[in-house]
């Protein structure tokens, strides 16, 4: 096998979800197929690492110094939520249920990683948390084992700080039947009913 | 979202089995967890573009004019073995059960989309294969309706000049249970016994 191709393979593993054989079909159709697409991807992935920063107040992905949420004047300037990723805060927008601002976490702690509280920004969230317009911060990180857990860190440092805390509720979801949601959820749904 | 997330977004979705949330992902990834690994998929692609030609005895994938099999005087200079794409020769390669030259006919006929037995090459694997030192051409396309088809115009076009053409055989896999192969492999199975 060519060495340039070769080499092209094996970047294109790196991508998450892309194993070997992937790889493989993804190169062999770029040259074959469509070289324009493979030099396009070429120079998105150059310009993406060239412009793309972090918001300074928020840390989710920018362009400018202040992404266009946080520079927003009509976003609501006294909730906040907390998102592990970009991509959560993609689908908290898309619900239209929220017009607060966010703080990006970039991740959740991960202990085996070496990934710590400190590492996903936690100084940097008490600070923005404390500017004196925040009157609650909702802590929207995944319900699992680490999202709970970092959720868990965030509330009670929010807590010392006098800030409220809030989580997304738990329950069962739209379109649920009963005998195929998790135990864990019906109990939670029970506990937390209305 | 930024501009130019959004264009490598669209970029990598372009890749064969990326959808909108996989792409997502893996922009996510690269600009968070690995920007160096971006760069090297940019540059990868790039010199890939640059270098990456077809050979023009095999039209396999090739940095030479003349690809390193097709160099190679070790090989069986007698027998052609005709495959859709570099990655079938790439398993022929590693079954080691074959040392003869390749013919790499980059797809197989398609009429819906205008992929015709002419765009595939089967004029320049006619000349290839009148060299007068090959004896046999191996017709290895799959076992596909398409791959039977183009198949079937090779085999007849070399039966015209009188070269030989043989096929894979046909018959029930390594490890296969007769319960669980299908019907038509195994009638293939029974009537090639021997």
């Amino acid at each position: 096998m060519p060495d340039s191709l070769e080499a092209l393979i094996e970047a294109l593993r790196q991508l998450p979800g892309v194993g070997a054989k992937s790889a493989a079909r993804m190169a062999y159709h770029l040259l074959q197929h469509d070289r324009d697409g493979a030099q396009r991807l070429a120079d998105a992935l150059m310009a993406a690492v060239r412009n793309i920063r972090h918001c300074e107040r928020c840390h989710t992905f920018s362009e400018q110094p202040i992404c266009s949420t946080c520079a927003d004047p009509a976003r609501d300037q006294t909730r906040l939520c907390v998102v592990e990723t970009p991509s959560d805060q993609a689908v908290l927008e898309r619900t239209g249920a929220y017009d607060g601002l966010y703080f990006v976490l970039q991740g959740r702690i991960s202990p085996l990683d070496g990934v710590g509280i400190a590492e996903l920004g936690l100084a940097e969230l008490m600070v923005r948390a404390s500017d004196g317009v925040i009157e609650e911060v909702i802590v929207a990180t995944s319900f699992t084992a680490e999202g709970e857990a970092t959720a868990h860190i965030i509330s009670q440092a929010l807590a010392k700080r006098g800030i409220r805390a809030t989580r997304l509720a738990r329950g069962v979801p739209i379109g649920g039947e009963l005998e195929y949601v998790d135990l864990g959820t019906i109990a939670h749904a029970l506990a937390d009913r209305h």
